[in-house]
């Protein structure tokens, strides 16, 4: 599974990082290939002041070693082996009209190192996608959580409505009780049971991977040549501090692999290129601005 | 002590803003008045867009109730009561050859809420100033820790070392594994003991936060009318991102305080105005700005 998953992440980065480069016109990604000491490395794609994307990472790993300290208790478990992989993406476009994207699809395993042989003990994948407008269009939002769902309808109908939820939650910037974005999917520890195999779950997360680029793209070119203002230009600078403020202080990820000796660059790529903070700023009442504020205040049913 | 500290930080911040504003010569502090539900509240003044300062609070809070659950566990005792105030400021000048500051000095007390009286079970001063460039001069970080260990001797001969230590310590980013900035002081649980009354820890402490206009102003006049260039004004941009990585990744004050139910608008005035995050950026090898990273790898002693 691990080197079936592995492929299938490398293949994707290419598809997606291509696509991407397709969309933008000019920008291309510069790759760092990169090496962990302890076991593994990764394949970092990074694109810059593109057109139509001002700064975006589509970066894969494959990483393996002693579990650190900070996952034996993360997972409540003694000293063990592992092994990881996964693709995660963070797309910052340039026009405020566009919005950020995230995704990440990852599988984990986890080994007994007390036997000779390393016996699996443990193995799931996890990830999904989510999506951060600055202006709300709703056809874009319900195009977003329809390509979700599609996805999810073909493996069982409780996943979307599960996962939906799961994602409001996940995403939520708790200190400025709001949600960072509209959401998506988000799921996690997905293991083998009497209703999914490993190869059934392996089905459902490359269905849910292969549909990012339908998601995402279709809204990208609807907005990306739509005129804007410095005002609404700002305003996305704005609304991207609360972006960082999410990644820095809430999600597991960022703080994981902050905290466990990541790769930084690589880890950080989600930070967005030029962000302001502007003390206790409120939008106009009645703006667009404030409409957005307002669909974050509590998670919406997008289908 | 505390109607004496209280009254101390109020006649400081008036004395701070006034400076700070005929410096500026241009923007004047906005003041916010604010109360917590569960007791107390805070007078924060914020200054945007000046000549001079870019952004930046200068902040005074008194608060008390009943301590939070965090902070029992950070003091690892049971059910209190406490009190506690500060004056907290963070400067961020708009030119890039001025430094940021940032400086705090606070009182705690904590009582028996199981006794009728509310008997008083712990006192504590805490607090600190630190500075951060963008640019190395020499001779305005020598400036900046003479002031401070002018202060710390007439007290101490031991609390400059000390508490500089301390300092470099706290303001450690450690997924950068460089420090936020130059340091200063930081000094945390100062209690009375055999040699120092809480009234000679108020006069230590009244004696750092009377130092700070002379630790900072004459590096603020000496460098505001200094020519930058668009790419020095970006370094300073893109150095500010690791002062809001120190902030919202490690600084135990603001995690606190968002953890909390805080404030927001007044914790978070700390973070700067106008920032950049580039991917792997790395200054020229013998330039300006790498004579500065080079500093932040270990830290000096100034004097």
């Amino acid at each position: 599974m691990k080197d079936k998953f592995l492929k299938y992440i490398q293949n994707l980065q290419n598809q997606i990082t291509s696509k991407l480069e397709e969309v933008d016109g000019v920008a291309k990604f510069r790759e760092d290939n990169w090496e962990r000491p302890e076991g593994g490395g990764g394949r970092t794609r990074v694109i810059e002041n593109g057109n139509v994307f001002e700064k975006g990472g589509v970066n894969i790993s494959a990483v393996h070693g002693k579990l650190p300290d900070s996952m034996q208790k993360l997972f409540n478990v003694g000293e063990a082996d592992f092994f990881a992989c996964g693709l995660s993406l963070v797309i910052h476009p340039k026009n405020p009209m566009v919005p950020t994207v995230h995704a990440n699809w990852r599988y984990f395993e986890m080994y007994d190192n007390s036997s000779p042989s390393g016996k699996l003990v443990g193995a799931w994948f996890g990830g999904g996608q989510d999506v951060t407008p600055y202006y709300l269009f709703e056809e874009d939002a319900k195009h977003f959580h329809q390509t979700c769902k599609t996805a999810c309808d073909k493996h069982n109908l409780q996943f979307y409505p599960k996962y939906k939820k799961q994602c409001d939650a996940y995403f939520w910037n708790a200190h400025r009780n709001e949600a960072r974005g509209l959401g998506g999917l988000f799921f996690d520890y997905c293991k083998a049971d009497e209703q999914m195999s490993m190869e059934d779950w392996y089905n459902f997360v490359t269905e849910v991977g292969n549909s990012f680029l339908e998601a995402y793209v279709p809204i990208v070119e609807k907005r990306k040549n739509l005129e804007y203002t410095a005002a609404q230009r700002m305003w996305q600078e704005i609304r991207r501090g609360r972006y960082v403020e999410f990644n820095l202080v809430h999600d597991k990820g960022t703080l994981f692999g902050l905290k466990t000796n990541g790769r930084i660059e690589s880890i950080l790529m989600s930070l967005p290129p030029n962000v302001q903070w502007v003390y206790d700023h409120h939008p106009e009442v009645g703006s667009e601005e404030e409409k957005l504020i307002k669909v974050l205040e509590s998670p919406v049913d997008w289908i």
